[in-house]
């Protein structure tokens, strides 16, 4: 093994020398591909055949007989029975805990905030918009949209570090502890994005349990790769709704999910799951803002995938599409990068992302080699609050869209990039002590 | 004709009476019908057979080659060209000037306020909801889910007549030139909800020219009946974005259109108009809530109208549908009510309702009545802010719904008890003279 920090001034620059030699070959071939978007492949959506047409000009109606084409009756606001009754089973939760929403849950996290920042949210003595300040907890590195709804709303973002098993717990609960400006925070506790973490029991007890400054403290918890495995030996996730429920704190947390990545992205259905009193206090503000969302789509999905089992047997065909690009990414990885002790990766078992680490302050000279030998990698950064990486090191894989022989060429190149400025830095500080 | 206000006491009571026993007949039929909605009926719905499967598994790309089924493009993120060229169409302005949304145009016109609260309309130097006091106009009768939206966000209504060619203008000038406070103006410009007036050309010139002491105020122009019309000779409105060009205010007006009584409603496809500066300043606003609504169902409505000529021929097959209805209601008010000076409608020609003055202070225990016997028509007061109709006249008749026999037998029902309020209001009035 290649442990670049063992090794003399003379050691690295002629592997630099042959680094540098095959990013030139790379370079010399013109690629175009992007590696940005965690964004199903055509192969995922070709399997979903007849979803797009699975209903009829003669079924339209739910179980009850409601005609899905026509406004809904005012108790379908949250939902058709069926969906309800689906979803909440995919989110672990009751159906008077679940309200199915539009085709997006970034919408509706969107819209919890802007709720509860003009007219708080339930158990808020102000609505967060009339204090001087908010601000929320942003595990990172974490999901950019997350961060960019944040920043629209002038919230103040803080970075708590990601450990192997979820946030780093400690600073999470001192932190809301000490802090009332505090109001939230942002998890994807399942195959997190980047990580593919999957948060631990005693994380998800600590969060129900922790004592909170903010009376009206939420964890908003972005459930959305909960079926999303890649292996046959998945993660599991402990249900928080119910963990803070045992805890006490029933209204703590908002949980989110889609089938985004499950049937077809932006043309799904989004959910919010959380107690019965968040959901009420959330419907009525929602009748304000609509008479339902799109029924037939509703109903749509539930025609499609039945049950649980046929959601189960959708994302096992998913997984057979992805774990040989998920594979590959890890092989190349291993093989460049293993023992160099310039890079890091982890190994998810599900969700949607590799996540890189490199040496301190060379994730962007990384992604911006790789860019001009024409391969665009999600920015590095964007994985951080405000697009701030502090120690310039994260760069997320997203390989789920590109055929597989372009991830090959793709994270070649990256690991290439990874060494080239790993070693640059490591012959830096060298020449620095002369 | 019977004109009640010319008769005196013993000619009323003998007219009371006969009223009271055919009232009684009612009550003892046991009815229970709902004219409270402005919802398409089944026949409405049943002539859109194929809209529903009209894509398949085959067929889901944009004339440009995108997968509609996947993320779009961010370029998409304000709808599919083929849709924004065919609903530009429909609300006369250009695909530069337009965004589509989900399924809702209430949902578009309740974010378009919120984020005006939140973050400001372009060229706001402050967002609306830092302000001490935000005001709406409300020209009266009008839509109760406008009023709604104002009312959650505390923004105080200010009631304005409306005239039979639209919104008192005379008020409306002097108001929005004095008051800074006054932020903005809910208009149904073409078959208004719930009178069926179409603005006339002069009102939309008086709108675009006028001064406003708010600089960011916003004319809301909820442009939902646009090709709803009943008969062969339509009303026309003059195009109001264009107005305002002309007349130097060219960022005054946001225009919502959807398909909800075109195809399905809950279903179908919203969409807001304005100047290309208020349409990017919204869109980029839009980008941090959603990466884009459900870009399938676009096409399947682009795909199952084609263009223009396909909307405008499905809105004929829908007023052989309706203007049975409407002409039903209007025969049996004239029936009814025809030179009694109890009652006053008006006569639209297209649109979903009919709107009914009683005496006033008399909607109110009109609509009692009714229900008592067993037809719930909407709430008295509904049409104004706050639920309250300062003269207590108005009612509000959706006649799309039921089937042509309920609605006679309901209107009926109506016109006894509008004689039957109105008279005993006649006869207490003679009575305090005696």
């Amino acid at each position: 093994m290649k442990d670049y920090t063992k090794m003399n001034i003379l050691e690295l620059q002629a592997n630099l020398s042959n680094l540098q030699e095959r990013y030139n070959k790379f370079k010399s071939q013109r690629l175009n591909l992007d590696m940005q978007r965690g964004k199903p492949c055509p192969e995922q959506l070709d399997i979903l055949n007849g979803l797009i047409d699975c209903l009829s000009s003669e079924e339209y109606r739910t179980l009850d007989g409601t005609d899905c084409r026509n406004y809904g009756p005012p108790a379908f606001l949250d939902g058709i029975p069926e969906a309800k009754e689906l979803f909440s089973q995919m989110l672990e939760v009751s159906p008077k805990e679940i309200i199915i929403g539009g085709n997006s849950s970034l919408n509706l996290m969107h819209d919890t905030i802007a709720r509860a920042m003009l007219k708080g949210v339930f158990g808020s003595e102000v609505p967060w918009g009339k204090l001087p300040k908010v601000k929320f907890l942003c595990p990172s590195p974490g999901y950019d949209r997350h961060f960019a709804i944040c920043e629209f709303f002038g919230i103040e973002m803080i970075v708590v570090d990601m450990k192997c098993d979820g946030p780093d717990m400690d600073a999470v609960e001192s932190l809301v502890a000490e802090d009332e400006e505090i109001k939230g925070i942002w998890c994807v506790p399942m195959y997190s994005n980047p990580q593919g973490i999957t948060y631990s029991d005693k994380v998800v007890d600590r969060f129900a349990r922790m004592k909170t400054k903010a009376a009206d403290f939420r964890i908003f918890w972005d459930n959305a790769y909960c079926v999303h495995h890649l292996t046959d030996k998945p993660d599991r996730l402990k249900n928080i709704l119910y963990a803070c429920k045992d805890a006490g704190n029933p209204d703590r947390v908002f949980i989110f999910g889609s089938t985004s990545k499950i049937s077809f992205p932006g043309a799904g259905v989004s959910m919010i799951a959380a107690s019965e009193s968040n959901i009420n206090f959330i419907k009525k503000q929602m009748s304000v803002q609509t008479i339902g969302p799109d029924k037939i789509n509703q109903l749509r999905h539930v025609k499609y995938f039945k049950n649980m089992e046929g959601i189960r047997a959708q994302m096992k065909k998913n997984a057979a599409v992805l774990k040989p690009k998920f594979d590959a990414v890890l092989e190349i990885l291993e093989r460049e990068l293993g023992g160099t002790n310039v890079g890091w990766w982890n190994k998810p078992n599900g969700g949607y992302f590799i996540s890189l680490d490199t040496l301190d302050g060379c994730a962007k000279r990384t992604v911006a080699m790789a860019l001009e030998a024409g391969v665009a990698f999600t920015k590095a950064g964007a994985t951080y609050p405000y697009g701030k990486d502090p120690r310039d090191r994260n760069i997320r894989i997203a390989p789920t869209y590109p055929p597989i022989e372009e991830i090959r060429k793709a994270i070649e190149l990256l690991c290439i990039c990874v060494q080239i400025a790993g070693i640059e830095k490591l012959i830096k500080e060298k020449e620095s002590y002369v």
